[in-house]
């Protein structure tokens, strides 16, 4: 099977142009098929505030309030989206940018209310690669943004970090998936107040230990949690690594074990 | 050659959804392939007024600042194209949203300033249709939202119907292309006071004298414009209809002749 490397970005470095072209020009120079996946960081939030949409939030997770969809909406699948897009066509590389909804690549359901009612937010369903994998072939690269569709007309905001392990596992089937998760620091910490901290090789026996002792804690979990559900369900490797690391393997950075 | 319906919609149909939906079962009914190229509507308008972007025009025209340019790209490209995607596939239509940036469909130059700067305005010079004639000929349906790119990294916003016929001459190369410019009335009018005189057949000479005597005037000059540019360049057929009459071949509407 081909290669393909899936790449995850979000965070301070969709937010500010400096990283982001940094991240392309890295992204760009990997060689063989490769998807990017990436966050809105805070732009969404800035927008919302602007347009007087309140930003709800319980438990560090986003209420995706009707209003709140059109801004994610605008801010992910326009703004953030379409930029990158642009970015890589002038790096040269024949990028096009997608949210689940395009070519039904992702299928979701509006997340059910138990106790809390998390609005527009998808949790998905079903992924299909087919249309997306004629384009791979013929050297085109994805870039994804996160918002899926419900297959009944809505879109609705989804996770990115899920979107990625979702999609590196769809992809697995067809190719050999390589899924890294980029981000601000070089890897997974030990101690999150020492950024040289980082573990190079992350078993699932040490990371079930630094979630007792507390060191590996609060956005990390859920991003690890899908990354052993990608590692479990056929993809072939997941690291998490600073956006810098991209084209130096073997390099800094965490690998996620089974 | 295979036939290829190419259908521009833009002004009040996109703005009420109630009107879009209908358009959308129209539109999808349209046997063979097809490809949708939507304007924007008054949506962005609104959003840049409540994000306090200033909406400068110059003889009608829009002045594309920076942060119009923003604005559009979040309306146009997010927020429009992706609510009619998800729309196409509620209905079984297997659509996907692009903007000329994504598989570098359509590249353009940021308008030259002579009299007027028009700011991020883009004249179209190139159309690629490649990678879209391989989704196409699966049976994707393309949903285009009027914003080209530089191919520098740069997006441009570009007039939808320039960008209709362009495209209808570019996939005329390859396909039997009908292009339909859809608006709220039922074709050209004659006697623009008078929604019944409608101009069944509009040829050269006509459109001369009625441009003379000022019966065809302001946003529809451009449109028919554009229309002859498509039938000057291989386009098989031009209608300008209301969006109702698409799915029914022989009723109102104006079919442009050389």
């Amino acid at each position: 099977m081909d290669k393909l490397t899936l790449v995850k970005v979000g965070g301070k470095i969709v937010e500010e142009p400096e990283s982001m072209n940094r991240l392309l020009k890295d992204f760009k120079s990997i060689s063989g098929y490769k998807v990017l996946i990436h966050g809105g960081g805070r732009r969404a939030t800035l927008v919302a505030e602007q347009l007087g949409v309140e930003n709800q939030m319980i438990e560090g997770r986003r209420i995706t309030s009707r209003e709140m969809l059109d801004v994610v909406t605008m801010v992910y699948g326009g703004l953030v989206n379409k930029n990158i897009v642009a970015g890589l066509q002038a790096l040269g590389c024949n990028a096009a940018g997608f949210t689940g909804a395009d070519l039904d690549i992702i299928r979701a359901v509006k997340r059910p209310v138990k106790d809390i009612d998390y609005g527009y937010a998808g949790d998905v369903v079903d992924v299909n690669t087919r249309e997306l994998r004629l384009l791979i072939n013929e050297g085109v690269t994805p870039v994804i943004a996160p918002l899926t569709h419900d297959g009944k007309g809505m879109l609705l905001n989804t996770n990115a970090d899920t979107i990625a392990s979702e999609m590196a596992i769809a992809l697995s089937e067809h190719y050999n998936v390589r899924l890294v998760y980029c981000f601000e620091k070089d890897g997974v910490l030990s101690n999150p107040d020492d950024d040289d901290s980082v573990i190079p090789e992350l078993s699932r026996e040490l990371y079930r230990e630094y979630k007792t002792s507390g060191a590996i804690a609060a956005g990390m979990v859920p991003k690890l949690d899908n990354a052993y559900n990608a590692l479990h369900n056929g993809v072939a490797e997941v690291l998490v690594t600073n956006a810098a690391n991209l084209t130096r393997p073997g390099s800094k950075g965490t690998r996620v074990a089974l």
